[in-house]
């Protein structure tokens, strides 16, 4: 109840080039999607955060709150694809503990919606969504491909079908882990999920390598590449005492 | 273009109590769905494969394909909760193959509605059949947890956060292998593929073991239970090679 006049809302009439509008309303979008389930949130509280009217929104945005969601997943998908990037050089196992704490990072930020994403069950999901989070799969597997030496670089050669399921499997776990992750309040920290997401990833390679001889090869080039004091070496140790429980299932000698 | 009369469909007339009625609509419906996306089942076509009218479907399911949907889809998983149960007696690596090969029986018998059902995007896809679908991995966890002596059983005690987290990761990766499998027109031989799960399932209780102590102690019980020639010894037969590229991350001595 003050006597000064109210200030008129300063964003509003902030005037903004096509794009540069349609990259605010989009990341108004994107931070409310990010924390929310898609079913939750309204055209009226993007057009609040972005400081714009309902109407302008709709003028960016005909089909509304799903031509909305599905411009910020995509967005959100281009974000963490990048994440995914990572040169290939260094001991593989720093290599894949980079990625997995950016994307661990990205996970961080985006939970809620993370979470409703990958859950299922809203009615924002539709064949285009699914699209969009498999094709983020895909890229995932790629570049794990790409740092055991079978993806699209100069002079590899593909994967065969047993370590490219391996991969997709392994990237499936890590989704899981990831939901689990949020539903138990970001328990344990980031960097001890990290760790143990590339246990799981060295574990499964040598027992894959166990009955397929190319992903063999794969495991002793990786290994090749790895220092004692790094994450190969630290789960080599730790898993020795845990190899003598099966002493009596070698044979003799 | 004979001259008898066309004979009345057989199965339409039959006179069936209200219960062995729904549980045949319900039958008809099961096996469209099992082998096709919802979205392409229709109520005629259900209608059809049950030898009745659709009113008399509508009857039943007033809800329509929806409602039928999410009927079929209960029974279905109620059939495959009742693959998980197997008796807590003989090496847990044959107990768990003796469950993934009735899982992998049940994925082969309904390919494309499981394939449309997880892979998401579907309109039938509500918060319901979603809530269907978590209480099938639950279950799976609960007996998969009983057979790691962590479960619900007689004086099991709860299992912890990681070895938790351990066996919903595993079962997520479970599910992906079963997609992967259907899109690559069941290759490799399901025997494999449940082989290669199991190996999976141990090589991720090994590394586990190697940072949770809780874990540790439920694979040395695990692992006295196993024989020199079942899936546990072979993997440790195999796995020795494999391990040899790591000798030099090691300490010495």
């Amino acid at each position: 109840m003050t006597s000064a006049p109210a200030a008129p809302p300063a964003r509003a009439y902030r005037r903004l080039g096509v794009e540069e509008r349609r990259a605010q309303l989009l990341g108004a979008a994107l931070s409310l999607f990010a924390h929310r389930a898609p079913d939750d949130v309204s055209i009226d509280e993007v057009a609040a955060a972005a400081g714009v009217s309902r109407p302008l929104v709709y003028r960016y945005f005909p089909g509304g709150r799903q031509q909305l969601y599905e411009a910020a997943l995509g967005s959100a998908a281009d974000q963490l694809t990048l994440c995914f990037a990572e040169p290939a050089a260094g001991p593989p196992t720093e290599r894949v503990s980079r990625v997995l704490d950016r994307y661990l990072g990205f996970v961080d930020q985006h939970d809620a919606g993370f979470s409703a994403l990958l859950r299922g069950g809203s009615v924002a999901e539709t064949s285009r969504t699914t699209t969009i989070v498999d094709g983020v799969r895909r890229s995932a597997a790629e570049q794990i491909l790409l740092h055991l030496g079978r993806g699209n670089g100069p002079g590899q050669k593909p994967a065969g079908p047993r370590l490219r399921m391996m991969v997709r499997t392994w990237i499936a776990a890590v989704e899981a882990a990831s939901l689990i992750w949020l539903d138990e309040e970001k328990q344990p920290q980031a960097a001890d999920l990290r760790a143990w997401l590339v246990d799981h990833l060295m574990a499964l390679l040598a027992a894959t390598a166990a009955s397929d001889e190319e992903t063999e090869a794969v495991v002793a080039e990786l290994l090749s590449q790895e220092t004692s004091d790094g994450p190969a070496g630290r789960l080599a140790t730790l898993i020795i005492p845990v190899a003598g429980h099966a002493a009596h299932l070698l044979p003799p000698g």
